[in-house]
């Protein structure tokens, strides 16, 4: 079995995350355009930007929005607790992909299986982007996978060290950030993460 | 010739603002719901409370987000300068009505007829909520007007004393914010500016 990579932007697109996009996105499951303090024009912007530059958009999940990931024909949407609530979407939209971010068992009871995808809980380790707040740890990332029928991507300060303990907590992928964004070698990171996950970087 | 009377929300959406509507819904065509500040989960909130209260989604135009506007089954969406391009929107929701905000003769010759309904345009009056911007005045709004096919809404400080200018300049219709909500009696504010508009309140 394959374990999914996501990959998360960071809310500073810029032609430098193209360049490690357009390297390494044949070996990544799915990008996640999440520019949270982009308008829509902005947004659509940069999809046009990675459409030239050849990153499919059925790997690209939008953030929020679902009349951009309609629009522009991508994924999916990637729904937090402040978004449209999933059975809305699902009505409105039923051939969009849906993941839900969710933080705790107590959101994961309420995310309904029937209206997403899957879901995405964090931050398991301590991470760059959450600085100062607790992590959830492997063993509460187990206990929704145990709870919850819906794939789960774990996310939050996964290494490629750590990510064999959430892969074997049962969870079906990892979502990661600065592990790629801010690595030395990006190319190698990801390699490095597909290599923990049981698959080499391949055309897919 | 009747002119439309639009009321746009002025980004602090109460229950006073709902009380309000309750009242005048019958004697406007549509309420503009322009909270840019709040998450997609809150304006659907908001909607649904309009839903409750009966005032009716066709009348509801909502600002930016063309998904939300969709999955509520609204009459469609206020694009700004700053949203996904009106073409984009036509193409992939063919169903719902289009307005797009324009400040300049120069954006009403980028703004595709073929895409859009509707044009508001403004400010033309000193308003409260463009302080120390120079307003367009209504010898701009007709150049407009004359130059374009697509009906304009004129917008900014617009009193029922100035409505009937911007009417014989060939505006469409008027939009209007605190005129409404800041007026010591909203009823009879509406009241008075359909008198210009040449309509009772009444069911329409």
């Amino acid at each position: 079995m394959n374990g999914q990579l996501h990959l998360i932007s960071d809310g500073n697109f810029s032609k430098q995350h193209l360049n490690i996009l357009m390297k390494i996105h044949s070996a990544i499951d799915y990008f996640h355009l999440r520019e949270k303090k982009k308008s829509a024009g902005e947004l659509i912007e940069i999809i046009n930007v990675l459409e030239k530059g050849n990153i499919p958009l059925h790997k690209v999940i939008i953030n929020d929005r679902i009349d951009i990931s309609v629009m522009k024909k991508c994924a999916g949407v990637q729904l937090a607790y402040h978004s449209a609530p999933s059975t809305l979407v699902r009505k409105s939209f039923p051939e969009i992909m849906i993941g839900q971010s969710i933080h705790s068992l107590e959101e994961a009871k309420k995310a309904n299986a029937k209206d997403i995808d899957f879901l995405v809980y964090g931050h398991i380790f301590e991470s760059r982007s959450k600085v100062g707040k607790t992590p959830k740890g492997v063993y509460e990332l187990k206990s929704i996978i145990d709870y919850i029928s819906l794939p789960v991507i774990a996310i939050g300060g996964i290494t490629p060290e750590r990510a064999e303990a959430v892969i074997n907590a049962g969870a079906e992928g990892i979502a990661v950030m600065s592990g790629v964004w801010q690595a030395d070698d990006p190319v190698k990171a990801v390699r490095d993460y597909r290599k923990v996950l049981k698959e080499g970087i391949i055309e897919r």
